[in-house]
Order: C-alpha cells, then sequence, then structure tokens
C-alpha cells in the first residue's frame, strides 16, 4: 500500500508541468482589445492571464467550480490549543452534511459543488453526502511525536490527487479547498514553521479565538514540535506526517492532482495554504496552478502566501475556514471570466483606442 | 424651476435620517448565535450590521440591486486631460446601450438591473435603454469659469432624487453608482479638492492612463480652478456647480433619494465617491447609507473614503469606472446577507458554543 501510494504520488509529480507563459500573453492581447483602458481590471486581468496559462488556453469562459472541504481531527488539541472541544470538529462535519454551515451557503449560492471530506475525524459521520477518506481517527499529538506514520501521509496525498482527478474527470475546472478540524492551525503553524522556514511566534496566530495563554501555549507546543523534528527537514512526506494533519495531506494531495490535470486550484486560508505550500515543495510547479482567495488575519498566512508568490484577491479579516474565503472570491474568478468571454473589442464596438 | 428643484432638495434633506443603531446591534447578536467562532467573518459582519442599520431592521434576505450609471462630458477635456478624446463619452453610452460594456456583462452577471443615464453627453444618444436626465449638452470648462449654473446643479440633484425613490418604490432594495465621463476625475479632483478640502497633487491621479505630462495639466487646471472658486466655500451647491459634473449632480442625488428611502447606495471609484461626498455634505446621515465597494488606484479616492468613514470591501487595482467596482462586490454583499438569513445557529445544528 505504501508502495502504491508512493507510485501514485511519483507519477502525478512527474505530470505536474510548468504552465504555459504564450496562453497568459495571449489573454492579455485580448483584454487589451476590450472597450476599457488597458489593464484597467487591474489584478482581474493578472487573474484572466493566469488562468488562460493555467489551461493552457485562452479561449476560455467560466469554469465549473468544486469546492472540497477536508476534515480531521487532531491529536494536539490535548495541549489546550484551540478555544473550541474537539468534537466541534464531527459536530461541524455534520452541520456541514445537513447544510447549516457557511460554507453551504455560500458555495450553494456560487453555484459550485460542494464536497465534504472526512479525512480522520476522531469518531465517523455516517451520510451521504460525506465522502470517507479517513487516515485514522485523528492524528496523533505533534507535541510529543509525529502526528500520523509516512505510510498515512503518503496515503492521504494520494487519495487527494485521486480526488483531484475525479472532480477533472467530471468537468470541473476550478477546484476550491477548504479545512475543518479543531487545533488545525496548530499543526499548519508547525508545518509551516517547518517547511518555510520560520520562527514558531512568526506563524501562531489566535485561530478561532484563543486568548494570550492560549497564543503562549499554541507557540510553545510548535517550539517542542520542531525541536522534536530536527533532522528530517529535507523530507517532506516526513515533515507533512511529523507535524501535518490528515485534512492537511488530503488538501495538498487535491492541490498535486488538481495541477497534473492543468486544473486552477483556489485556496482559502491559512490550514489550506499551508496544504498548498506542502504540494509546492513537493513540485514547484504545482504553485503555479494556484490562486489565492483572500489573506486570513493568522500571521502565517502572509508568510506562506509570499512564499507561494501568492497575493490574494479579498483581504477581509476572514477567519472561519471551511473553504469560505474561497468561496467568496469565486465571483471574482468568474467574472474575469465572463469579462474576458463577453465584452465587446474596441473595434466591434465603434469605441476609439487611444492606445492607453 | 429652480425654486421647484430646490424644494425637492430641501424635503429629501429633510426626511434623511440616521440610521438605527440598534437594528444593527440585533444583527449582530443574530450573527453571534450562527455556526462560526463569533466575528470570523470579519468585514462582511459589520457589512451585515450597516445594512440592517440602513435597513432599520435585522430582518433582512437579499437585496434587489440596481446599478445606475449616469454619464455627462465635460468642457475641461478642452485642457487635455484625459488620454481619451471627448467623443469616448458618447461611444461608451452606446456601448452600454449595446450591451457590450463591463458594466453590462457584471451587472448581467450580478442580477443586477442596470439604468443608463444620460446625464448631459455633448451629443445625445438615443436608445430604449438609455434614461436621458439631460442637463446640457457638456459642461462648460471648470478651468476658467463655472462648469455648470446652479440651476443646472440643482436639477442634476432633483432629478437624481427622483430616480432613487422612482428604483426605491419598484423594490429595489440597494442602489449601486457607476459613472462615465471623458475627463471626469479632473472634475471629481477639483470637487473633492474643494469640498476635503485638499492640495491638486492629493487628489490628482492618472485616470483613465494620463502620462506625467498630462498629468501635470491635471493638477494646474484643478489649481487654476480652485483659485477661481475661492470664496463659493461654503456653499455646497454653488461649489458643485462650479466644479463638478452633470453626472455627479445626479449620482449625488440619487445618493440622497436612496438615504431617504433607507437603501442602501454601493459606492465605485474615486468619481461616485465625490458624488457622494457632495450629498455627505448636504447631509451628514445620508454618508450612513453608504457602503464602499472597493478602492481605486485614484490617490484622491483614500481620501474621500476616509473622509466618508467608509472602509473599501475591495482593493483590487481597478480603475475602469463604470460602476465595475461596485457590481464586483455586490455578490459580498448578497453573500453577506444571505449568511445571516440562513446558517444554522449553535442551538439548531447541535454545535458546541465555545462563546469565542
Amino acid at each position: 500500500m505504501t508502495v502504491a501510494a508512493e507510485r501514485a504520488l511519483a507519477s502525478t509529480l512527474a505530470r505536474i508541468e510548468p504552465v504555459d507563459a504564450a496562453a497568459g500573453e495571449e489573454a492579455q492581447r485580448l483584454l487589451d482589445g476590450k472597450t476599457k483602458p488597458r489593464g484597467s481590471l487591474g489584478q482581474l486581468e493578472t487573474l484572466v492571464c493566469r488562468i488562460a496559462s493555467i489551461r493552457r488556453t485562452a479561449t476560455i469562459g467560466p469554469l465549473r467550480p468544486a469546492l472540497v472541504v477536508a476534515a480531521g481531527d487532531h491529536g494536539v488539541a490535548v495541549e489546550d490549543v484551540s478555544a473550541y472541544p474537539q468534537q466541534v470538529t464531527r459536530q461541524m462535519l455534520e452541520n456541514f452534511a445537513a447544510g447549516g454551515a457557511a460554507v453551504n451557503v455560500l458555495s450553494n449560492e456560487m453555484g459550485a459543488r460542494l464536497v465534504v471530506v472526512d479525512a480522520g475525524v476522531v469518531e465517523p459521520v455516517e451520510h451521504e453526502s460525506v465522502r470517507s477518506l479517513r487516515l485514522g481517527a485523528g492524528t496523533a499529538n505533534l507535541a510529543v511525536g509525529p502526528a500520523m506514520t509516512r505510510w498515512q501521509a503518503l496515503s492521504g496525498l494520494a487519495k487527494g490527487i485521486e480526488l483531484a482527478e475525479e472532480l477533472a474527470g467530471d468537468g470541473f475546472g476550478l477546484l476550491a479547498l477548504g479545512d475543518m478540524g479543531i487545533a488545525n492551525t496548530t499543526a499548519a503553524a508547525a508545518l509551516a514553521a517547518a517547511l518555510l522556514p520560520a520562527e514558531p511566534e512568526a506563524v501562531c496566530g489566535r485561530g478561532t479565538g484563543i486568548d494570550d495563554a492560549g497564543l503562549g501555549r499554541k507557540v510553545a507546543v510548535v517550539r517542542r514540535a520542531l525541536a522534536r523534528h530536527g533532522a528530517r527537514r529535507d523530507d517532506v512526506v516526513g515533515t507533512l506526517a511529523d507535524l501535518g494533519g490528515f485534512e492537511i495531506a488530503v488538501l495538498a494531495g487535491v492541490c498535486l492532482g488538481a495541477a497534473a490535470a492543468r486544473v486552477p486550484i483556489l485556496l482559502d486560508g491559512f490550514v489550506t495554504g499551508t496544504a498548498a505550500l506542502v504540494a509546492a515543495r513537493l513540485s514547484a510547479a504545482s504553485a503555479e496552478h494556484m490562486i489565492a482567495a483572500h489573506r486570513s488575519p493568522e500571521p502565517g498566512h502572509a508568510l506562506v502566501l509570499a512564499e507561494l508568490g501568492l497575493r490574494p484577491l479579498l483581504d477581509l479579516g476572514l477567519r472561519l475556514g471551511e473553504g469560505s474565503g474561497a468561496a467568496l472570491a469565486l465571483p471574482l474568478v468568474q467574472s474575469a471570466l465572463v469579462l474576458l468571454a463577453e465584452m465587446s473589442t474596441f473595434e466591434a464596438a465603434g469605441v476609439t483606442d487611444a492606445g492607453v
């Protein structure tokens, strides 16, 4: 099984290619013919060109979006690093299944297919709308030992790859990512600190709302985890196993599978960003397939986005996770693509082109 | 006629009331019961509360939006302050009528009713989808004399008020604003400089894309206009007449009419922001009814937003005008309201509320 997952990973990494800059340039040329001053749609123009380069064609309209929200539990929750008790992960998974969470409302509003994944909560949720890609009943406490085995990490990557391939095969042209997991910003902080690298203080934030004492515990936990992690730093899968989370492993796999399928990846906040960083460390070209939906107030998020070379579309102080920021940025992505497809040209509309 | 317009203005100003802070607090209380950490939807929560306070009720769902795009020509265009020739105002009005401009694509995408207004281009556009609220065949050159008469300014305000009342009466619960007019950022800069007040250099930007020499001419024109304007500074309608534009007068009227009807106003960029500043100087309470869609790169825009006490939702380097930024922010507004209406509460979903 480890061998099969290792092969799936290696084969996917081999298929991820750099994006096509020429398609992006062609998209810019098309935008420059539209009835507007050149560049006046600002960051939306950059976005259109990026998507064209990812899709390897400037002939693009709106993309059929799916939003993958992966949930997992974290052994490190015993260190009292979250404002919420661990059972809230499962309760929220049930809320997703029942349709009452923010991400349900938003994915419905944006016309995105919501794919809820149980990557390994402590107690499974049996529901037709929850996809089981379980790697275990929650990770172990990363403060005292590896969060998961190497096999689990590889298996999570492989399951994420497979899910992305399936969604791409079903015609989804854009994959947005979301996460749920009590204490998962602690795992993301440890992982980001190891991969960037960065000091614990620079990547630890208040998550769902811990107080000063909780933040102090979080920083201390990340420091202990990094000290323990030590020598494995050149092994990305080993780092993921040591410090990551089940949902993070699956989401990193989704990034890789999407990149291999030339499907743009719309990131959410700090946790999905850290999953993306894992993917980028495994394949630098995968990062060229990513779009940052928003910047969260988690201090580590800005560092991760900078490392990935991404400028976020939104900066609204969102710190909910669940893919809520990704869903909120979707209309910007779709609008930018519709503008490319539907706006008149100077020539067709008989508007004088000042060439600026 | 001047007397009738003055009466309409006075009656509208008398009807504009401060918003209801209690309704906003009730909306926050409702949001705090939803299955998410308190405040985790960031600026969207502030937005929901603001709209509740404007509508004077926390019982609000998505609002039926209309986007009013007003066009006018500017005599100051003879000073060579725009990258585009004056006839482009009319050409773009025809493009709006034909459905090929960015704002057509975006208002269609967002499900907003587009209301295109000819507030006074040099040569009228006869088209069923263009509403004629003409104040003249373009303004006079504000660098050498008043842009319009006091009667025209009052008439523009009255026409805008009437349009907003009509749209509110037709059930539109949110009015977004857009503008079109070659050289209108020069008029907006002069008007903003007089009303804030601010130095010409602080409010003049590159508009659709003028070069350094053009920017120098623009600053010089604004400086001359302000010197000429001199003593009329305590008379807002007089300042509007002296330095404004026909579309700016109508848009300022729309702000006042919307505020009187308790309808939220979604601003676009610098020109609509300056129209909003005119409205705010006539009625401070009208500004409480405004929402800033985005921040444009025009340097005066940030000053105007700060003066209005508004924090923009988007910051994407948009500098197209036409209401494009307002249209792009619409899904954020609607999503925020749908989240309030549709998300489950902790109690209903059986999710543990940590109270943070």
